[in-house]
């Protein structure tokens, strides 16, 4: 039984405190926030105590430490959980700043815990068949990898402002998911963005709609786009077109019911946002880090992973103010 | 919170026992069963006691019970259960004996207990969308209903030949969905009926291929068409003609991967079976007898529900055997 | 070259003139119809003649006539043209009387004139895709076939006084399907019936919403879902579940964009009505009774097929009014 | 009554030859072909003459001229053709060289002859459909427009040599789309390109994978991506991402039929080439012509359209040699 402390009780920690909680094999133990109410509000529906993220660390009855915090405070809470000798699985990204990820990754290669990042469409059930049948040989050789990333409504603009922009906070995913498929780093980046969506987006600085064109060493190519709006819905798909043939991922609806009237043929949207299309994704991924402790296999998605995500979204943010294709080689 | 007792710890009734733990207004207390390995394995899982049927239904601590035993207990453990102050969610279907139904139904009406009969299927979200969507008007009076449900495999002859027949135990779910949907009983049933899966479930006297036409006495239609053989898995259909539109629901798929070659664009199956398919319905089951029996409301599949259908089987077998349209009044 | 000429100019015979005019082995050199208007039009378009029936019949350098006048003179109309010594493909139905089509099938067989019956579904590319499927064994036997056949809208109650009613207007095509799939005629007949679009084809004595069960002597089972009217176009699906599997034909769309938007996702509706989506297998069908006649072989569609079809329809016309299910043998 | 002499009797002479022979207010009169074997036999099927270019452009009788000649060949006839008084239909593209194409424009010019070239994509009824429902507002303003354009299989090498490159011969149609719905030329262009098809491709110096990505001076964003083989078939879709919605035009697929099994559940694929799949749009675009010319208005694909195809694909060549964006305002 794998004893967990939760940092972090927004949004996203509520998600993986009920895996936590619900999983056979691994039990919540405390919870930790800078903020006093949703970290007592947690504390409450689990039956678990609210402490400092300190004490948490310090516990030794404590094997894991879940990381949900905001993304400034990912690189310090890193290197303070492997320190105290904890296994941990962080939410994306690792960091803001490409530095500062890179150092954190120096200091976790030093100790001997396994830190897990917490890229959750690699175990979204479509996205993991997809790839199984590709790497079982379904289409070929893999050539030309299509990754489709719409949110339903775009956030705040003062969350914008603090998030990295569009490239390291949104299409962060969808640089992890053409690593992942293709299993290597892509070798050269071209970026297209404008802000369509919201004037306010682009007065702070940032894109709201983008594509990032990737191409690997070997020439396969992958397109990612993305938009901060897609008012039917979440869309995330994927297609990936091989020697062979195609594998592509579709949406999943928010059911199966069609309506055919004089006004045509009308079936349900896409799940509506990633805490809906991803639910199933995030229990299977706090499985796939509870078997990972346990057995003391490599995690399916590392810091070195996050790390390459993050350089991706350093380059194409260079691609797009130098108007030309960048190599990756310049942030590795 | 509601304190729940286990009537049975087979598969069905370990579907039960999980949503029961795992909602947050009832707690599963006890099992029984007939046979000691699966209810010992299932208390063991939820750290709970096996009991005797009798004590369960002795325990004034015990607010409600789920009957998921076997068929030929259900009536008899409705009557005790109600007598002892229970409150009843009891599988489908009532009995095989619609006389036996009818008894218990007599019993239950003087009692002050609810009974809820388990016809998963009006659970199940995208069914509830459509009949959600026809109610609110979305296809103008409802003319011509088709139900398909086909299994992806026959069960056992040694289970056929004490099953009550394919109308009484597969195709009362889909009598189920028939009144629920027209929110009214057939007046005439005619069935067609032959057994082309395995000689065997002919042998014993049952068929498993079957189209059974109901008509109710404003005109209206509805087809039922069941085999016990669907190759690519659980076929769960509904289509509804009105006066402006069709509705139907789909199938759920496996997955939403698309894969296209030179053989042609290949989807995921179905999901494979009941357990996949309803896994949503029995929690969504479970939470409406919770709320039921909190606020003190009608349950949303009654007991005479289950011998309503219970009367559309009889007169479904009387019709295959007499090769004539039946009136439902005779069963009634 | 085949010589031809049409008798009737009205909307069906509009469209074969076109498939006869465009044949590269074919050439329309005549019309008749009972109504100069319509004659004169056609003839001026395809710079023929009008002529009257009989000269057309007479007239020894008319190879075949194609006869697509109103019903009730199809069974004279094929006794001449077959005693003129024409090759002729013949509009369904062979007539609305049983009994004359029985005694045309008589005249037809002393004579040595192939006679073809225009069931133009057997030569829809999807229809005949399904069957070819099916008779290589995709799906292993057949069991369980439904036919769902929605009409638009219904047609004036005037022509439904004179159609013969639903099961010998509409249903034959239906029927006929049925027999060519399964290649042999059912058994038994059962019919479920009501009028709930139009309560005017109720007052004359018709339905316009119809369920047929058929059963072959070996147990196989077919039904057929009629409407007078499916807002959302014309509704013409076939599927037929096999040993190892299911084969479907699914509706053919005006277009293959879809909009989502927050209202849904908005497909293309099923092409209109018969003009529209059996365009294709009238041309296809017109070549094959051309190549037939070069060829002197077998027609796809006998008259023999459109005999059975009829006396599926008096058979389901005798089951709706006896309310028990009908032998068809008393009708062969 | 449009008289029309068909420069050119290759695979795509002998397609506008049908459509010119049908349309009820043109006729085909006379075909050259530096081939004399192709030529005659398309004279002897529509019972035409074989004439020299000369004779056919200086011959009064003559109103209009089809070019499907080789490309090199194009601005040539062309400048001859009005310069002869002929309205006239070229195939795409205009040039290989965006220099002499603009001095082709030039002439033209000068001339009182409407010239249209045949960018047949616009006339697809499902393109034609999502361009109506944009320009009707359905999905608000475009945002982010993507083409997938991949060819069933690529071509021998020795055609690829003569081709002008991937982006003038194949993407140049994708180009033209992309102005087509957005109603503008793009400011910028951005592409990456692989040999990953075919080696020999590459070592001919062209690329058979490409993704072009396209920013208009409002911001707005398209990318196109192309393959010259999708194993499964001609691969023509568009999706256009607006500020309310999404618009997508998909596959036409060769028949509807579905084959659910133990395997799966299979689907056709999409029509196999450009013949099949634009098979109408051909019918359309030549009635386009017919109509313009009769009513003298614009036609709706000029010249200008294809020059500023010809110059985006410069632009692709050049960003692929350079690494970087390139302004369109270079080539125009």
């Amino acid at each position: 039984m794998l004893s967990v402390g939760l940092l972090g009780a927004g949004r996203i920690g509520q998600v993986h405190a009920a895996n936590i909680a619900h999983h056979k094999d691994s039990q919540l133990v405390a919870v930790s926030d800078v903020f006093a109410e949703p970290a007592s509000k947690l504390a409450k529906e689990y039956a678990i105590e609210v402490r400092s993220t300190e004490a948490i660390l310090s516990d030794p009855a404590i094997d894991a430490v879940l990381i949900a915090t905001s993304t400034d405070t990912h690189s310090d809470l890193i290197e303070a959980a492997v320190a105290a000798g904890k296994s941990v699985l962080c939410e994306k990204p690792v960091d803001l700043s490409l530095e500062r990820a890179k150092r954190c990754q120096d200091v976790v290669a030093k100790s001997k815990q396994p830190v897990m990042i917490g890229f959750n469409r690699r175990f979204d059930p479509n996205f993991a068949t997809l790839k199984a049948a590709f790497h079982a040989g379904d289409i070929g050789k893999g050539e030309l990898l299509t990754v489709t990333s719409f949110d339903p409504a775009p956030p705040p603009v003062s969350y914008v402002k603090v998030s990295g922009g569009l490239y390291r906070d949104m299409m962060i995913h969808d640089f992890d998911i053409v690593c992942w498929l293709f299993g290597a780093v892509p070798q050269r980046v071209s970026a297209a963005g404008a802000s369509l969506v919201d004037p306010e987006i682009g007065a702070a600085g940032d894109v709201d709609t983008a594509i990032v064109t990737l191409q690997f060493a070997d020439g396969r190519l992958a397109v990612i786009k993305n938009s901060r709006r897609a008012a039917f819905g979440y869309d995330q798909r994927i297609e990936l077109l091989g020697s062979t043939g195609m594998l592509s991922a579709e949406n999943m609806l928010e059911n199966t019911v069609v309506k055919a009237t004089s006004a045509g043929v009308t079936s349900a949207k896409p799940e509506h946002f990633f805490l809906e299309r991803y639910n199933k994704a995030y229990q299977i991924e706090w499985n796939a880090f509870v078997e990972a402790v346990a057995a003391k296999t490599a995690f399916p998605a590392s810091l070195a992973d996050g790390v390459n995500a993050l350089a991706l979204a350093e380059a194409a943010n260079a691609s797009l103010k130098q108007g030309k294709t960048i190599e990756l080689a310049h942030f590795l």
